[in-house]
């Protein structure tokens, strides 16, 4: 084989933000599936806000990445190699691991993807581990009923573009919220919510005007000033959604830590009947990812999912594009392609 | 019939802690039962904190005391006259109303109780609203399993008292805090929980001894300085009963109004998929209310729960005694024996 693998290493844990030397970029040898493995070539790389936490030794749900081991994260590609019989070479699966073009799996974390059915990058997006927290927090915590209204956080992200129009699906009034005029503007024309809010701008009369009846559920991703605009107007039997805080993660390695940000306070939870939960989607998502994988493809073929990713081209601009993503600067779904 | 009936008035609308001039107390004749009306003698009345919400007019679940009007208050006591026909004289009745000798009720709303199960005054306690507030909060929310470390604040309070009792008889290990020695040694020595802290000592090293691998059910009866000492503590998949915080019902007209205390950061919520849920026992409660004394009636016969009540004499006194359960003065379950 004359390609190497090029891979994306952790080399320091950050401080804060994220930095370029806190990454490492390495060729090396393409290695050899073992026994029941598979080799891939990956084509897309997913590039999501939880890879924060991996890159800090925190006490969290998962490990931590080591340091000098390669970046993790999900990617889709072509089979090269197999020694597992239900996988052949140039099969197109989903499945794969890590910041790098080759990678070596056993065969059963895989899953063979038809790219007729929906382009190869989406199974990294509506139809991967972002579309599938989309779907499993609404399912499980959200439970949004028609005529409700839901407010979405981050709404031109992976998550939120997804579990608004799953909402809009279900019949809600639905409200996006983003960062500047563009991205709201798609929100509200592209994928149809009911409007979206500027988080850069007055919040509160936004809300006002938007919610003038409150908030039945809340889709948080973002913490911060936005979820203290958002949580006083959450409805009698409101569900918040805990989803992620990213506004927060480059801020306290845990955030329960002291000097983290305070929340809100707590009293309205009893008189209103409040539910604030969190979740991870590998918890019990994949379990579930047959049934969800049929309602996104079938939202696709009725034209009520649609989807925008910021594709960045090559590996080695991995890092700063991930660095980008934690400040919001991507638009859409953040993909790598991997040349 | 030769008595008055003794009322206590809300004459004022509290800012921050009642004062005895917020409350007035007046003798008027004895009211005649009109249609379908039962008039009841009453013999104990129940004072609780979610009393302190009637008095204001800010917006809550249930409506306020109008000025002038008697306060709202559950009794127990015993019927004198009766025009519906499944009451008779003489019969013990709960579901009584507010600060008075005698009160009028629609015969729908009494349930006859049997004095030889329990005491009188138990059905205003272990066998009223706040035994069925422990039981519904435990039921709905705070799921607790065998092994489970649960904890309770206000412990030796009318509601923590019965919720760390169903607790301890379902296999959890059950930590109460409250104010000072007398009470935590009442909780540990008498009810039999396996440790009661002293929310005035430094409860930060005193949760590290007793619960050293966290707590996965946390009973909200307080807020404040508890909150944020267990908030940290709760494990992976921990609950979080949100009862009432009390700390906050002197402070802010709206526990959400500007200038109310803020609360712990959200932000482990997610890491930690935690559940926060508040719960009011008025909106499903009643309906269970058979399955829920068969319950108690059933752990009072094992010997698995027993109770304290604090029994204040006189209904002149009530105010007083109000005054002193919103700052933590009443040992027990607080009730006024009406003379």
């Amino acid at each position: 084989m004359s390609e190497n693998n090029l891979q994306v290493l952790l080399r320091r844990r950050p401080q804060g933000e994220p930095l370029a030397e806190d990454f490492e970029i390495v060729e090396r040898p393409v290695p050899l599936p073992g026994r029941g493995q598979v080799l891939l070539r990956n084509r897309f790389l997913s590039l999501d806000p939880y890879m924060r936490g991996r890159m800090s030794d925190a006490k969290s749900y998962a490990k931590p990445v080591d340091l000098g081991a390669v970046m993790e994260g999900a990617t889709v590609g072509e089979v090269v190699a197999s020694d597992d019989p239900s996988f052949a070479p140039g099969d197109t699966v989903m499945g794969g691991q890590g910041w790098q073009r080759f990678c070596v799996v056993d065969g059963g974390r895989l899953r063979r993807v038809d790219v007729n059915e929906a382009p190869l990058s989406a199974n990294l997006g509506v139809l991967g581990m972002p579309g599938l927290t989309a779907w499993v927090g609404l399912e499980d915590i959200g439970e949004p009923k028609p005529g409700e209204t839901v407010v979405i956080s981050a709404a031109s992200g992976a998550v939120g573009q997804v579990a608004g129009q799953i909402a809009k699906a279900r019949g809600c009034r639905v409200i996006g919220i983003a960062g500047g005029a563009a991205k709201c503007a798609f929100v509200k024309d592209e994928l149809g919510f009911d409007a979206c809010l500027d988080h850069r701008a007055d919040l509160d009369t936004q809300l006002d005007a938007a919610c003038p009846k409150g908030v039945d559920v809340y889709w948080e991703n973002v913490g911060g000033h936005v979820q203290a605009a958002v949580f006083p107007r959450l409805r009698d039997f409101g569900r918040m959604v805990m989803c992620g805080m990213i506004s927060q993660y480059n801020i306290a390695p845990g955030a329960d830590a002291a000097g983290a940000p305070q929340g809100p306070n707590l009293g309205p939870i009893v008189r209103k009947r409040l539910r604030i939960q969190g979740f991870i989607v590998s918890d019990s998502g994949w379990q579930r990812y047959g049934q969800f994988r049929a309602v996104m493809l079938g939202l696709i073929r009725s034209g009520q999912l649609k989807w925008r990713e910021d594709v960045v081209e090559g590996l080695e601009d991995a890092p700063r594009a991930f660095m980008g993503l934690l400040k919001g600067e991507n638009f859409g779904k953040l993909v790598i392609k991997i040349n």
